[in-house]
């Protein structure tokens, strides 16, 4: 039992969600993934959420299970000692990830000259290889047009950085492929997306740009979900409950439970349009609605979870994610994606792991996330081959840190 | 010259967004990929967007370049034509893909038993087997309920599906990893997972359950980036933009075009805190937004756009889509990622290909979405490795259908 990357060693270059997230997902997988980092720690180094203590939530969700080695980049011997943990050998190795685009030293034509089996993975913000975050490219492509209550003019933008989630998903897709091509014929490649093209191309994918296209732009529809039935209802104790009619069987489902079969045939007959058809239910949804919603302003949530769980009804509660944490038993220790860790700084909360499970592999519990530098003197060590005298100097003269270091020659 | 996933097969039996978006991407990337469906199409044949002649956007964007076989799988023959066509012989074959999520004949445990070394990966809504969609598993994490503007108490829902467009990258992932570790010892893999975990583990690993965890929830904060500075404005024309100042150089760019430091040095005097630390930037978002305001509503959306350019600033507008399609060359065929291609009932628009670039392979044009059961008799020959009276026996017995073969008997 062994996880199922075991043996892959990738180097990360990065910041923010995206290419962290993907050499974390690599890890969790069971690659050994090395981020390197300025001394003083990465652009994302404080990014929010942080605690109390200036530790940030965000840094440590998304570097989890990697090694941190700290390079002063700004010196030729820090730029020659990464192209070195990057370029080393190994069938398995030769593996990059980046988003900090940077031409010459770092580039994938420059690196694979040491290295001519070299996979790398670059992502940029937009295809010029401008910077692009989730919050500029969503207002670009018309997600926050379409968001938000119906009739609403401003413009809404979710919580959700989407596109950089995605994205992270994409350099995993696009490491292993080049890999999977490497280990058939032994050529490098060097991979390039970025974060705007992700955006462009999934709203093509879902039939957004041909609806735009040839109908306009869509409509907000608040919470409602698009295309066929699905609103959100308030219960008698005032919380909300979503309720979904996507398919025939969800509708009957939703119809059967409420009792309202004679109403929606009523309402069918008026419009003269069947409700079996999912555009017709999004056409009537406010009328729908209105037949739906005393059943629910008549029982409290819980009543309302008890009988829908019962009749099989796809539906979901609105929390806020506290709620969510105390009430929902899939984002803690009881799903064994999560586990209970202690994290420095942090406090101790359900930490995700992986979330595939393999037949193969048993699961394993995540990793937390390294201090700065912690890893710098094995790297150099195992990956790099220095030497005990070499890797002092490198520290003596400023070009590595560890910040854990100071804290070890206490200690000892 | 050829995409970096050629020679690869994968059986795709899938509806909606997460599963073909991954049978999309794997036949983007060069890989052979054949959806089945039932004889009237799958569960998603309609989904919306739809064209007025009633076929719909979202099926031919999430099914792009694929073969499309049609099976009555409530037949016992039907079943095992599918059960042969996933198990059917061929070292990058025996890759299956699927949200069905049928127990018994169509589950891992079963289809392995024809061919040991089947890779699959299953996707469900929870982890328990039940259906949920982004709809449901958003407001039951507490997105809705950081979405929106300041103040607001009800949950504001997004339009785009972000947890089906992560999942269906985890699905390419989890296949190629496990493609990759049966190329390596020869042992096939059952892969499981769900959207809610997804969903769980994602909000994980941004660090978003540390935070609730400790701090409680996550007011909403507008259109505003959380943590450090980022907002929209109104610009003189009354168009809107968001700009960045996320890093400290994105900081001090929008500082120094805007002529405001002076200003932002008294407000930093103000506060005692100063505005390099991206929580206090933050913190005074609205007092930084007040000093900000004038500069663009004393602009029009152009010179405000010309003089971020040219500061390079990172910012973007806000547009409906119908607009981003107009105005934006990403969206369009100047962007190597589209081609305008005509696709039979929708019209002639831009269609996205993969994101990716590699080096070694030139990019190759999106190919359109196919007919129901345009494939199912050279499927059923070539893999299936059915005789041409056993497949016309099946066609004439009802048990596999090809929307086309009327159109091509009265063509002929």
């Amino acid at each position: 039992m062994t996880a199922i990357l075991k043996g892959m060693r990738v180097i990360e270059g990065s910041a923010f969600v995206a290419v962290p997230l993907a050499g974390m997902t690599l890890a969790q997988m069971g690659a050994e993934v090395i981020r390197f980092d300025r001394l003083e720690g990465g652009l994302d180094a404080s990014r929010w959420p942080v605690a109390p203590t200036g530790r940030s939530h965000f840094w440590a969700g998304l570097n989890k299970g990697k090694k941190s080695v700290a390079i002063d980049m700004r010196t030729p011997e820090g730029r020659e000692l990464i192209t070195r943990l990057i370029t080393a050998p190994g069938e398995d190795a030769g593996l990059f990830i980046t988003n900090l685009a940077v031409k010459g030293w770092l580039d994938h034509e420059t690196l694979s000259r040491a290295r001519p089996d070299l996979v790398s993975v670059t992502l940029t913000g937009d295809r010029h290889g401008r910077p692009q975050v989730d919050y500029t490219v969503n207002p670009a492509i018309g997600i926050p047009d379409m968001t938000g209550p119906e009739g609403l003019s401003a413009p809404v933008s979710h919580a959700l950085p989407a596109w950089d989630i995605a994205a992270g998903g994409h350099v995993v897709q696009a490491l292993l492929a080049a890999e999977r091509h490497r280990l058939r014929t032994g050529e490098g490649q060097g991979a390039t997306l970025s974060l705007k093209d992700i955006a462009a191309a999934t709203i093509g994918h879902l039939g957004m740009i041909g609806e735009a296209a040839t109908q306009g732009p869509r409509a907000k529809c608040g919470n409602a979900l698009y295309g066929a039935y699905g609103q959100d209802f308030r219960c008698a104790d005032g919380r909300r409950v979503m309720v979904i009619g996507l398919t025939e069987r969800q509708w009957k489902g939703l119809v059967r439970v409420t009792g309202t079969e004679a109403q929606m045939e009523r309402l069918a007959a008026r419009a003269g349009k069947p409700l079996s058809d999912e555009g017709v239910r999004f056409a009537l949804r406010q009328q729908i609605t209105a037949i739906l919603s005393p059943w629910f302003s008549a029982r409290s949530s819980d009543a309302v979870a008890r009988e829908l769980d019962a009749a099989g009804v796809t539906w979901g509660p609105f929390r806020n994610i506290a709620e969510a944490l105390r009430d929902d038993p899939d984002l803690g220790p009881d799903n064994p994606v999560f586990s209970m860790l202690d994290q420095p700084g942090l406090g101790r909360y359900p930490v995700p792991g992986h979330v595939t499970t393999y037949t193969g592999f048993a699961r394993e519990e995540p990793v937390i996330a390294p201090e700065l530098g912690a890893h710098t003197e094995g790297v150099l060590a195992e990956v790099g081959g220095l030497d005990d005298t070499e890797i002092q100097q490198l520290f003596d003269r400023g070009i590595v840190g560890d910040s854990t270091r100071q804290a070890r020659a206490t200690a000892a």
